[in-house]
C-alpha cells in the first residue's frame, strides 16, 4: 500500500507514535513535536513568526465562537482600528511607552516615500483607540463605550516558542470608557469572570483568578488581573488578563465627557485580552504521548467515523457510515468521515488520535450485520459497543461526559499541584523540582518579589481573590505578610 | 428635553435629514455624509487609514458570516499567515512585485535592531503562502489545498475614500493548490460564482461576472475574472476578484508534487479576495437621501421597535414592547428595543432611519388598545398597521418581501443603465453625462484599451461571460472586434 511520505510510511501504530517525543523524556520537545505533526502550525521565514495551519486556526475560530458569543451577551461590540499607530500617540502614556516601546516592529517607509513620522505596528490598542475615543467620547450620553476587536498584534520577542511566545500573535482587546471608577472595576472584574468561565467551561482548564502585583501589571493600568493555568509540566501560564485603567490614558489623550451634573469629567477605562497562546495551554494541560487530546467543545471534529473497508464490503460498509454521518451532523454533533482509500484503518485510528478527536467511532461489516459500532475514547482508551440505533441519543451526552471529565482531571491535577506554606527552603526545592503552583504569605514588596526570582525562577502569577496570608511574616524576607502570592516558574 | 450635542439637538426631522447632503448635489459629499452620521467610520490620525465603527464592522460581520459559511460549504478551511513578509519572497515572481511594490509599507526596525533585510506588510499574501506551501505540497495526496484567510492588508494609497480605497482594508483570500490546469479553473470560477451569488443573495446587489483584460488583471496571474457592480451614481465597482494563478508561483515558489504516474509536476494555483469595499458597494446601491437602506440579510438590526411613552402609559408601554421584543427575536428576528428615554420619537425614526434599519415598529398606548403596532418599510416608507398577534408570523415573510424588492429596484436601475451599442461618439457622451455600463465589440488591443481610458476615463470592468461582440469592428479602433467588453467609469 502507497503511504504519504510527509506522516509516516507504516501503517503500524509504534512507528507513528515514535514520532512524538515522550512527554516525561523531554516535555519541551513533546509540545513542538505534536504541533507540527498535528498539523497546527508551521514557523515562517521570519525569525518568531508562524502560520496557523487550519487544524490550529480552527481552534482559534472555536476560541472566537466561544469568546465572542460571552461578548456580546454582557453588551459588547465589536470593531476595527488600525494597524499602524504614530509614534507620537504611543509616547503619550509614560508607562506604557516604557513598556512596550522596546518590543514594536517600525515602520518607516510607504510606498516609495521616506515617512516623516514613524508609525509602529501595534504591540496593543490602546494609544490608538484612545485617540478615536476622545472624540467620541463627549456626553454621559455616549457612556459606556463597550467595544472589543479581533485582530493580530505584533511584539518583537527575543525568545519564541510556537502559540506561547511569537513575535506576530491572534487576540482579541476590549476597551471601555465607562463614568465611574466603580463602573470600570466592575467591568475589569466581570470579564476576567468571562474568561476563566470560558477556560473552564470550553477548554477543560481549571483557572486561578486573581491580582497582579505591580511589577507585573500592564504598562499603563491602574490595576492589573488574570488568569492563571497550570500546564501538565508544572509551570504556570497567563491565559488572560483584564486591566483597570483608571483615568491614565483619559488624562493623556484627553477622553472627558460632560455628566449629567454639567461638569466635565475624565473617563475610566479597562481593557482586556486573551490571545493564542491559550492553544498552547489547550495542547500542554490536555495533551499525551500520543498527541493532543482536545476537549469536546473545542474540537473541530468531535467524532471520527472510520470504516473498516474490504473488497467484498467495501460498497457496503461506505454506504452505512455515510448514512451515519449524515445522522449525527443533523444532530449537531461535528462528525468527521474519514472514507479515504489509501490509508489502512490503524493508521487513521493513529492519527485522528495525534489530532486529538474526542470520540472514534469503528465500524465493519461484522458490526453492520450486528447493528452496532464501536466506540473509542481519545481521552480514556475506553472501549465500548453501542447498538447503531442509540447512537444519536447517545453520543451527546458521552462527549459531555469527556468533556467532564476531562476537566476533573485536570482540576485534580492542579490541586495536587498546588501547595501552600512558608517554608521557603521548601518552596525553592519544589520549583527546582516538581514545580506547580506554590501559595505563600507575602510581603508586598518589589525587590522582594526580585529576589524569589532570582533564587527559584518563580514569579508572582497573581495575589488570588478570596486569600489571606496564612501566617505574619513573608516567607522570602521575613518582614510583614500583607498578601498571600500565588508562585511558580511560569510561560 | 436634553438632547445629545454631536447627532443634532432637535427632534425635528427636518434638521436631521438637512445634515446629509442629497445625493443629486454631491454624490460623494453624500457618501461621506452618510458613513459618518451613521457611524460606520472615522478618520485615523494617519492619511488613508480609518477605523470601522461598531456599526460599520456589524456590517463586514455579515459579510464575513455569509461567505464564510459559503466557503466551508465549498469544501474551504480557514488559516491564518504572517503579517510581514521578506522582501526576497515578493521579488520572487516578477510581475508580482512589479505591481505591488510600489504601494507597500515597509518595516525596517524590529525592536531596536535594524533589520538586515526589509520586511512588508501584506499587501496580499501570495508571496507567504507560497513559501509555505512549496513545503505542505510534495505529493499528489496533499492536494487539493484550499485555504482561505481573513486579514487585514496594506496599500500604500495615495488617494483614498472610505471603504472604497483606503491604505490599510480588510479581506479574505482565498489560496488554492490543485493537481490539474482544469480543476484550478473550475475552482477559479467556482469562486467568482461564489462571489455573484452572495452580492445578488445577501446584499442585493446585482453583479455582472466575465474576465479582466490583459492590462486589469492582477499581477502575476494567468487570468483574472471579476465581478461588477453598478452605483446608484453610474459608477461601476469591482466587488470581488478570482484568479486563476496558473502555474507562474509554482515555478518560481518551487510548489511541486510527485503525481500518481510518479512524475514531478508544477502545482496550478488559484487565488480570490473580496475586501471592506463591498461595503462602500453596499451604502452606494442602496442608500438614499434619509440616508442607509440595509438589505434585510445584511441589516445587524433587522426591526427597530419605538415605544411612544407618556407619563400616563409609560410603564404599560415599555412592558408591551419589552414582551414583543422577546418573542420577536425567539423566531430569530434580530430586534432593537430603542426604550431610551432622553429621546425623543421623532428623533429616534430619523435616527434609525438613518442608519438603515430595514423596518420600524412603532407601539403607543392607543395601539396597545386596539391590538395593533404600526410598521414602517425603509425602503419604501409604506406604512401599515398589523394586527400584534399576527406580527411574529408576519415580519419574517414581509423581511424577504424588503430583501426581494431592494434586488428588483437594484436590477431595474442596473439594466435602465447599461447599454450596448457601437458608436464611440455615443458612447463617449453616456459616459461624460449619464455614466452606467456600456457594452461594445472591442478588438482586445492594449492600446485601444488605453485610448478609450485617455478619451473617456472609462476602464473595461470585464469580458462578460456568454456575450458576443455584435458587429464586426471595434467600436473605438475599427479593427477587428474580438470581444464584447463591458466599459465603465469606476471607483
Amino acid at each position: 500500500m502507497e503511504q504519504n511520505n510527509k506522516v509516516g510510511r507504516s501503517a503500524g501504530d509504534k512507528e507513528f507514535v515514535r514520532e512524538i517525543t515522550p512527554k516525561s523524556v523531554d516535555f519541551s520537545q513533546w509540545y513542538i513535536d505534536v504541533i507540527l505533526k498535528a498539523q497546527l502550525m508551521d514557523y515562517a521565514p521570519i525569525k518568531g513568526f508562524m502560520a496557523f495551519r487550519p487544524a490550529g486556526y480552527a481552534l482559534w475560530e472555536k476560541v472566537q465562537e466561544q469568546l465572542d458569543r460571552r461578548f456580546k451577551e454582557t453588551g459588547h461590540q465589536n470593531a476595527y482600528f488600525p494597524l499602524l499607530i504614530p509614534q507620537s500617540l504611543l509616547q503619550k502614556e509614560a508607562e506604557h511607552v516604557e513598556g512596550f516601546a522596546p518590543e514594536v516592529a517600525w515602520v518607516t517607509r510607504g510606498g516609495n516615500e521616506i515617512l516623516e513620522e514613524p508609525l509602529l505596528i501595534r504591540p496593543t490598542s490602546e494609544a490608538i483607540i484612545c485617540d478615536f475615543y476622545s472624540r467620541w467620547v463627549q456626553s454621559w450620553r455616549d457612556l459606556p463605550i463597550l467595544i472589543n476587536q479581533w485582530c493580530s498584534v505584533v511584539r518583537w520577542e527575543k525568545s519564541t516558542r510556537p502559540f506561547l511566545r511569537t513575535s506576530e500573535f491572534l487576540w482579541q482587546e476590549g476597551h471601555t470608557c465607562h463614568r465611574t471608577e466603580e463602573e470600570a472595576e466592575a467591568e475589569t472584574l466581570q470579564m476576567l469572570e468571562v474568561y476563566r468561565e470560558f477556560l473552564e467551561t470550553e477548554m477543560a482548564i481549571p483557572a486561578l483568578a486573581g491580582r497582579k502585583t505591580e511589577r507585573e501589571k500592564f504598562a499603563g493600568a491602574l490595576r492589573t488581573y488574570s488568569v492563571e493555568a497550570l500546564m501538565s509540566d508544572g509551570r504556570a501560564l497567563q491565559a488572560g488578563t483584564s486591566h483597570n485603567l483608571g483615568q491614565h490614558f483619559a488624562k493623556v489623550f484627553d477622553i472627558t465627557f460632560l455628566d449629567q451634573d454639567d461638569q466635565l469629567k475624565y473617563a475610566w477605562q479597562t481593557s482586556w485580552g486573551l490571545s493564542t497562546r491559550t492553544i498552547g495551554a489547550l495542547i500542554m494541560v490536555h495533551g499525551d504521548d500520543r498527541g493532543l487530546v482536545l476537549p469536546p467543545r473545542m474540537a473541530p471534529h468531535q467524532v471520527v467515523i472510520v470504516p473498516i473497508l474490504s473488497k467484498k464490503d467495501g460498497e457496503r460498509v461506505l454506504t452505512a457510515v455515510r448514512a451515519l454521518a449524515d445522522r449525527l451532523k443533523a444532530e449537531n454533533i461535528r462528525v468527521k468521515l474519514d472514507d479515504r482509500e489509501e490509508y489502512s484503518p490503524g493508521w487513521k485510528y493513529n492519527e485522528w488520535e495525534m489530532r486529538g478527536v474526542p470520540l472514534r467511532i469503528e465500524v465493519g461489516p461484522r458490526d453492520l450485520d450486528n447493528g452496532q459500532v464501536v466506540i473509542v475514547r481519545r481521552d480514556s482508551g475506553k472501549k465500548e459497543f453501542v447498538a447503531e440505533e442509540q447512537l444519536a441519543a447517545y453520543l451527546p451526552a458521552l462527549l459531555e461526559t469527556i468533556q467532564k471529565d476531562m476537566l476533573k482531571r485536570a482540576i485534580d491535577y492542579r490541586d495536587a499541584n498546588t501547595r501552600r506554606g512558608s517554608d521557603y527552603k521548601e518552596f525553592k526545592r519544589i520549583m527546582e523540582e516538581e514545580r506547580g503552583l506554590f501559595i505563600a504569605p507575602w510581603c508586598g514588596n518589589d525587590e522582594c518579589e526580585e529576589q524569589v526570582k532570582i533564587d527559584t525562577k518563580a514569579t508572582i502569577r497573581c495575589l488570588p481573590f478570596g486569600l489571606k496570608p496564612e501566617g505574619g511574616s513573608c516567607f522570602a524576607c521575613g518582614n510583614k505578610a500583607t498578601e498571600a502570592a500565588c508562585f511558580a516558574r511560569a510561560y
